[in-house]
């Protein structure tokens, strides 16, 4: 019997896809990568997972489990493996509202899981653009970061347990609801960010937050990059570390949006070298409950750190939102992002960080490398500046090979001279294997190679996606 | 030459100790666990490590790294294997405010990082009664917990980058100083916790925290365990989650205190089945600096939030503490735990984890158990409430090998049938290697001995702590 004719007795023929029925699943967001699977399988539980891994692994065949596709390195891309999708496990299984945690199964997508907790009035406090369609399963095997880690933390943070099937179909409980177990090598983090080349995550236990009672959230002009900074340590000891996010968007970035999207209003009269989109969560009642006047004091607390910063020349402009459609306009404006970064070709993406004092230097040293190799190269950036995340996207003057990897090279050269990483969130799938042969420690790289020789010893699971082979 | 004879070339004679100058190397904090190694080595820097661990692998010989032997699980015992000590690898390398993190050795001691933060102004937030003798690698190496866990996380939490000395020697070098970093598998975390059977590690870089600039503290009397968890609830809405330390010390607990250090005066003229020791940490100025009354606004909410569960009769009595004396004695009342918990023998100390809303239930079902087993043993209990963490001590009334397994197994099967964990923060070590073979997931073991072959395929590392062999 065929793989395919094994999997659908296991699944019905409804849940094995092939030919026009996968197509869906064969170009991921960017569309930088085509997969050219075996087929598409849609296992509908745990079992069902273990059953068709299982199954893989008896045929010799490989499996590349996948999510929303809204990833950007190429990790769920697929040569004639079974493509796993784990949209079918997508129920929230549980919201305990006193231990503030959800159980969700992996093809729960991000907003749903957003939703459930809003109506228990928690929050899950991981926000992205794609969370309308990236599933927890992909975002915990990317460990996704996003705009609320400089308070919160990346998914590993919010990871209390996990359910995970491994290369040989056995299914590993790991889906504690603990905050504190020693019990053991801490095994749900290893596979946490292993983008599913050491097993399949099925669910998860994840932690809740309470909800912000009110957010204060302001668009600024800082003078410089470090007055930026300035003003970020002052809200942290103002308002007692309930910074939720702290974004940057420079001059191109503001030009380049108010030339693709016109009818998003810019922030101010004038374009400034760097415009910060800051929030503050409020979640005791004394700061976020209004006064007789009608103020809130998380907000008046944000105006008036802005206030004495506009005094001293450290910040030249601010805008602070007033109503919650403001707010959703001024996160509009740094959310656009994705949709502009990927207007334009050829690109090279990247996704860096840096110490979170270093990310001008960072800025400063990679603009004229860039300009060194190629003079009519433009850039563009957005940062997550309070996590020192920066995401440098370089727009070369034309389709060369050589020239690429000489961008991509200098930019490896600038970060790891900072003490930088040249992945901090999107993970390395495809696009930053050469970029983990060049960069990472090798000791680290031959750690690695020897985990997952471990824990897939027949390389069924992704394989060439996340570490590179020993020996190039 | 012997390997005693290699060492001593590689590190000199005053750092290879024997017989009488190796003896307080060999009992630990406990004094269950006598150990006999073949001699102590004490290497001065991380290519001392690796020259002696290589020494060691070529020998033939394990490697037991120690930290300051306040374990309380056997996991530095040694029978005729070479014991590394790190105590002269105690420097703290660099603290760096502006970036809240300290750069440290594996054999500073917890409190030495605890006054270098603080004269920066910072705070290492692990704090637990051992803190004077225990060393950075040894916390690590055991993911130590305490009474900050509430709001810090544990030590995996605060450990931002790692070095270690690997099985046959090399040095893995993973000492980063940012945030966020997904360029391949999550190693840090999988040597954090692993009691060096993985690894041994030699330095790290920690996270700071702010140091608070007030406290409000306070020792009360809940009417019940549910009402106490309603009140940090509370507590934690009213601040903003700055709630530090949340610790429970029952009706036998304050008794036992008043009858072993007759000097530490009782909170109360009455004894109360449910003490709280609570205190909440303010940075934030608004919260922190004295008003013109000379009130601390902190220490206001944390009045009133106790004025209204008086007044609903859900706490019966409380003490705010109005100097750092009095703040101080709070503190000794609960940090005498481990004073007078091992004055009594036979004991069986275990360190459970459960959902922490069924911290009552545990104890209720537990305590039934042991007077059915031996209707004259006692216990003592003192827990982290507010990680649903409860240390919970027997003492049985003989010594019986069997009496002792079987109310063991008694805990185990609570703990279990609650969702908890048999180890919560002291570790596996010797002495829960029962406890893994019994109530681990196999899955979850089988996967542990995996990584542990992998990493040390000759079993040279620790060997016997931690992971259970097969076939048990």
């Amino acid at each position: 019997m065929t793989l395919t004719a094994r999997l659908t007795e296991l699944l019905g023929a409804a849940n094995v896809l092939t030919g026009e029925a996968a197509a869906r699943y064969c170009r991921d967001w960017t569309g930088k990568y085509q997969s050219s699977p075996l087929a598409v399988a849609r296992p509908g539980t745990t079992a069902e997972v273990s059953a068709t891994v299982r199954a893989c692994a008896e045929a010799g065949v490989a499996v590349v489990p996948t999510g929303g596709l809204t990833g950007l390195t190429g990790a769920t891309m697929n040569e004639g493996a079974l493509m796993l999708s784990l949209e079918r496990m997508n129920r929230i299984r549980e919201i305990r509202a006193d231990t503030r945690l959800a159980v969700v199964e992996a093809g729960t997508i991000l907003q749903s899981l957003h939703e459930g907790a809003d109506a228990e009035n928690l929050y899950f406090p991981l926000w992205f653009g794609a969370r309308g369609s990236a599933q927890i399963g992909g975002v915990l095997s990317t460990n996704a970061g996003g705009s609320n880690v400089l308070r919160y933390g990346s998914t590993r943070a919010l990871c209390l347990g996990l359910e995970v099937v491994l290369a040989d179909g056995r299914v590993l409980n790991l889906m504690s609801e603990l905050h504190k177990d020693n019990s053991g090598y801490d095994l749900k983090d290893l596979f946490i960010g292993a983008e599913g080349t050491l097993g399949i995550i099925t669910a998860a236990v994840m932690k809740l937050v309470p909800k912000p009672r009110a957010h204060a959230t302001a668009t600024l002009a800082a003078r410089s990059l470090p007055d930026a900074l300035i003003l970020l340590n002052r809200l942290q000891e103002a308002t007692g570390g309930a910074v939720e996010a702290f974004e940057y968007m420079p001059r191109r970035y503001m030009e380049r949006l108010a030339r693709e999207l016109p009818n998003l209003k810019p922030p101010f009269a004038e374009t400034h070298d760097t415009t910060i989109l800051v929030e503050v969560g409020a979640t005791a009642p004394r700061d976020a409950d209004a006064l007789a006047d009608g103020s809130l004091p998380i907000v008046t607390l944000l105006e008036e750190t802005l206030a004495g910063m506009m005094e001293e020349g450290m910040v030249l402009d601010a805008t602070v939102a007033r109503t919650e459609a403001q707010r959703r306009e001024m996160w509009e404006r740094r959310e656009s992002a994705a949709r502009i970064t990927f207007t334009q070709m050829p690109i090279i993406d990247t996704d860096i960080a840096v110490p979170l004092d270093r990310v001008g230097d960072f800025l400063t040293a990679i603009d004229a490398r860039l300009a060194e190799l190629d003079p009519e190269a433009t850039s563009l950036v957005v940062a997550h500046l309070g996590d020192g995340n920066v995401h440098y996207t370089a727009y070369p003057s034309r389709t060369d090979p050589a020239l690429n990897e000489a961008v991509v090279t200098a930019l490896e050269d600038v970060v790891a001279d900072l003490k930088g990483s040249f992945s901090a969130e999107h993970g390395v799938g495809l696009s930053k294997l050469p970029s983990m042969t060049r960069r990472k420690d090798p000791v680290a790289l031959d750690v690695m190679r020897s985990l997952k020789a471990a824990l897939d010893p027949r390389g069924l699971l992704n394989p060439g996606k996340t570490i590179p082979p020993a020996g190039q």
